[in-house]
């Protein structure tokens, strides 16, 4: 295959996977932009996936992202260079031991983290101390039980139950989403609102079948083989009928359904 | 407790669950209004749940609803009549053996009806006859397995199961909206668009918690109760554990998802 091909499709390849994170992107924080000034917290930014976007949104707001990790936090500052952005300082930090005087933030914004933590509450209590009285949470999660799709399997729901069940393992919670409304009460936050921001995928919808139904959600499960059939949690032959079949929903007469939750709230 | 207090609280209540309806109603039914003088099909309109929505919102349509029961068809009649609507008329027919000639309408509309036909692939072909070309059918159905809640529970979604399984031995598919993109693709509808419609529930929003996660959800699963313990298809004690819990959703820190699909199709 001659280079100028493999460059064209590349450029090609690249150009789609852009639109489509536009998409999902738009799905969860079409609706976070915080103001010129305003003290943001990203708690958990991990490799900086959702770091680009969130400052890329709120270019005045002054953002802190922190992670537990200071190899990730290392490649997050890199991210955010490599996209211009300059409205991001980084650093090492535990969100059970933040290194913030109390009320130091206007916002808090918390994405795919508390579904990897034993003690999501006190995480969010934790995060509120360091809010200042009528400053915001915002927290995304996924919830995997919230996954069901056409052609169904029995054998693909069990895989993904694989992923929940080595999560739970290491002390975390694939089934978050639907209990984030609860958590930010109990946690003391008020004015608490949560919306589902649900992913139906079908084949005329090309861009999330490829990137979410392919590359996002089968890819994640398919990533755990390893661990979970080295835990015995299922049979070889079952699993891999499971990705199978997760890949037969990526089909023409295929159907593919997740769903985010995003809450919100204030500390009063 | 004097009468004068049980009426005004059933004036609230009634206000209330006329609210309640208003959500749902707008949530499945907002985007279908059919053009003056253009010729509607409701194939299998029960006692007329739906049929007082789509003729008020279509005043001008000519709206012919039909139903398998002579029985519901006339009790639709008399539900059309009292809400002061002039603009449907009603028959006893059969799906599969449609009075109609080729091309007669303008418009198909389904709602909770696929769900309980062994054949709905076949009832798709047979309402795309009536269709002229250009005609649109509007398909509208839950799907069973989209549901999932805050506290989850084992014997809950083991009673919601009976459900599943009595309608699957009557020959119908209790999660068949996942389904309908490629059921009506196959059915060689064009221009095919499934849009998910989720009923995301929490205390935030009491109207939905009592008039979904109660009286529509939970109540319906209640109602089977005699039919699945005598079908033997859960121990009595573990389907009321299901109930108990399902109630329990309901509560001030539960939440409940449910997910309906609205399919739109084209006769090329």
């Amino acid at each position: 295959m001659p280079d100028g091909y493999v460059h064209g499709y590349d450029k090609r390849e690249s150009d789609r996977l852009n639109d489509q994170a536009g998409t999902l992107v738009d799905l969860l924080h079409s609706d976070t932009a915080y103001p010129p000034y305003s003290r943001v917290l990203e708690a958990g930014c991990g490799v900086g996936a959702q770091t680009v976007t969130l400052a890329h949104r709120s270019p005045g707001a002054r953002i802190v992202s922190i992670d537990l990790s200071a190899e990730s936090a290392a490649q997050a500052r890199a991210k955010v260079a490599a996209a211009g952005l300059a409205n991001v300082e980084f650093a090492q930090a535990d969100i059970f031991d933040l290194p913030f005087d109390p009320g130091s933030f206007d916002h808090v914004f918390v994405c795919f983290v508390l579904e990897h933590l034993p003690r999501p509450l006190a995480a969010l209590v934790a995060l509120m101390a360091v809010l200042g009285p009528g400053g915001t949470i915002t927290v995304i999660e996924g919830d995997h039980g919230s996954a069901y799709f056409h052609p169904d399997s029995a054998a693909a729901q069990k895989a993904i139950q694989c992923q929940v069940e080595l999560q739970r393992r290491a002390g975390g919670n694939s089934n978050i989403g639907r209990s984030l409304f609860p958590l930010l009460r109990e946690a003391g936050f008020a004015e608490v609102r949560v919306s589902p921001r649900m992913v139906y995928v079908d084949s005329s919808r090309p861009a999330l079948v490829d990137g979410f139904t392919r590359k996002t959600f089968t890819a994640m499960i398919e990533g755990i083989r390893g661990q979970a059939l080295k835990a015995g949690l299922l049979p070889r032959e079952i699993f891999d009928q499971g990705i199978t079949d997760l890949k037969k929903t990526a089909e023409m007469d295929g159907t593919f359904c997740y769903t985010f939750f995003k809450a919100f709230g204030v500390r009063t």
